[in-house]
């Protein structure tokens, strides 16, 4: 099939209705939660509840973050005249490899470990610890560090990790890939000998991928988490009724040449 | 205050928590569901029961639409290799003016209209009707139509407007902006002699609302469950593993001159 | 034709070869500069030299503004590791109607007033005053003001317009859309008792229109002019190597409610 | 420094002037070209005849390419209501990875392997081909290949770069980058067995840095020279009045499953 076709299984539309992974959406408005619709629409299927909480839960720590880069950007933007559509989606823009998202390489990471581990019918705890230490000596010999782990300000450990990872051991939702995730924090302890903790980004990585997600669809998530947040700046932005948010002056300094001539 | 410090009601960073809204986020997490967040985040409170209900049919009903301009762009972008936050930023653009947004400019008559009904203590409705004529004969004075009313397909009306206001209605959900809403369409009907029904944009303008949202986040709450199907297409298209989508080859028409030499 | 084809006298991809506007693009490379493609693509003809040399000087103008909305966001998005591409994007969609793009709406009423004055064959000077003092009427009635007039801090004048208008009359440029842009001047200081001279937006506006291009494209050609000086300070951000810009912390001012519990 | 203050050696604005790289922008307005002013801001310095006559060769080969990825984008943000800025945003976020933005790793290739053949006072030759063939070896173990060399329909060579490798060939401008490339393409050949010539974007790679531009630039510069073809796009589709660009209907398959109930 050539790429000017577009085939998929997520949804069709009707004369009279969207058809949404095999239920009309009109069946669906009023009888489900948005949370199942996201697990719908990305894995096929509803959640239980335990992993309708467990996304709520995520999704509500990824709602807002005050004045943050993504805010920041959005809010300039939305004070410089252009459509929310436009302010929001320049504010995701910054959701990237340092920022937000940087759960994605850790994401792909963890879904290769547990693939591993899972070549046999059984998870294979050895093919996984022995893996592991592969892809950390790996990352190890190329200087590259894993995303996930280790945070500036929390050294005993990010608290919004630690109460998700908590939550989901309680629901029951840990599964696989918080094993991996753990068993690379090991490792990576061991390596380095001193501890560096699984942070939110990296509880995520596992966390989504446990309740179903694709690891492409993690940077995603937090994007439609986050969205909702922005559209408030949006609006308390314009209420505020500023233009053109630029820099303080004396916080700009100009490093290059002066008084040249053509 | 000028425009480089930041002033916000939404939230506070704080060295081990973020503060919404008055809230402790980890507290929050687990305890709430994420449309509660976003009732927070926008309004300073949490939702009834039923206005839960109510924005969970809603961002339902806006999830997921098939093959349309935003999720064309959104997959056009995957397949040129662009990373998800600008896949996905890409395809919201399109959530504008004359596609999906187009209840932005009918958000605002809505709460202008009830604004002129509350003048006094009461909602005034012979005031409410006199202001709704003045509106409908300026907008055809001026030759514009109403964003909101009419559907090119569903010439009863727009199923979705008529399954989400049935529910505002058994909810008890429905209120002023909705009455107003009503008292346009009535206007409309009047002046063009002909019924032209809310469409899902109008509804969701008025609904919305209703619900306590500020017109200005009308349009920034479609993003917001938008932007969760959206994800699902990015995974479904890289997953696909083509490369830069184009034009059906015979779909394109070059319509200007040849054979020009310098 | 449906929107599904795409009908364009703009470009048409052959095998070995693209045709612009008739020429080979192989033909063009090498022969004609930057500004001169510019003029083909959007008029379909080549500049005279004084036009050539009127884009040249606008485009320069438009290339650097230091430290503002635009540069702002995308050096924040290339500090959160967003590649260059989304860097760049989120910083042109600064550009919009209350900065850089406000030119969009005087373009519009520019061409209106030059299309009044020229319904019959010669330009007629008389119809374009009095049309000039029916719109400046509408908008005060509107209580609208006018994009392209003023500056908060230029009040004798914005030495860019200055200096972009003297150049077009030196290179005999000025027609009919600068005239339309003075006789607007001349009737909004009638009206306000004021003098609210041109700005750089506002000169744009005309002197674009004057060299051939479409009111639609006012706004477009100012990004297209700006991306290549953001691109510099991708490259300046990235070099800097800092990681996450955010605000000053002491710039950053909670007003919402503290301490609320579930 | 810390990441709230902006520090910048390219531009400063003050009261009545930009300093643009040591000049004031009025003094270039009508005296330098556009791009001069490029060079001037990305390089502090201006161009040769050469180096200019080079690079609107370079910007004259980028500004069109008929209908693709990112005019499909962008007319069809165009086509939706989204403002310019937008829709021309959403048009460059697809010049990345796969398609347009490929030269960037390239770039960054080439960066390296003239500086290790820098490593002493001459551009050592030798060190240049032992460097190139250690890269070429690592890429071949990791099964990646090299972005900017072969072309699918262009098996003899992609005529753009051959166009624009002549012509630098002949303004004297192929420096130590070309070199690069060439030995890059070389080797290449000598371990696949048969020619992958170099294309456009390769091309682009080692031109641009051979004018002095940084590897972090070469997608920028892209980006920026075909934003000015996308204005052309955004003001043709309006022109032309359609909404909601959408697929063929015959072009859309739904593959997933339907008649399922709650």
């Amino acid at each position: 099939m050539s790429d000017y076709t577009w085939s998929t299984s997520i949804a069709e539309v009707q004369d009279d209705d969207v058809i949404v992974r095999g239920y009309r959406l009109s069946d669906l408005v009023g009888e489900v939660t948005f949370i199942d619709a996201i697990f719908l629409v990305h894995t096929g299927d509803f959640p239980s509840p335990s992993k309708r909480a467990m996304l709520d839960a995520i999704f509500v720590s990824l709602i807002e973050h005050g004045i943050s880069p993504s805010t920041i950007i959005t809010r300039t933007l939305a004070s410089c005249g252009t459509p929310s559509q436009a302010a929001i989606a320049g504010g995701l823009l910054s959701i990237a490899d340092w920022h937000g998202g940087s759960g994605e390489q850790l994401s792909r990471v963890l879904a290769d470990l547990v693939s591993a581990a899972q070549q046999s019918a059984d998870f294979d705890e050895e093919r996984l610890l022995a893996r592991t230490r592969e892809v950390v000596a790996d990352y190890q010999a190329d200087r590259r560090r894993f995303a996930g782990f280790g945070h500036p300000q929390h050294t005993e450990g990010d608290p919004r990790a630690v109460a998700l990872l908590n939550l989901a051991d309680k629901l029951g939702i840990s599964g696989n890939h918080v094993r991996a995730a753990r068993t690379l924090e090991a490792v990576i302890e061991e390596s380095r000998g001193r501890r560096l903790p699984l942070n939110v980004t990296g509880a995520l990585a596992a966390l989504l991928q446990d309740l179903g997600f694709s690891w492409r669809a993690i940077r995603g998530l937090v994007i439609a988490a986050r969205s909702a947040g922005l559209v408030a700046h949006v609006v308390e932005e314009l209420d505020q009724g500023g233009r053109w948010r630029h820099a303080r002056e004396d916080d700009v300094v100009y490093t290059g040449p002066r008084g040249r001539t053509l």
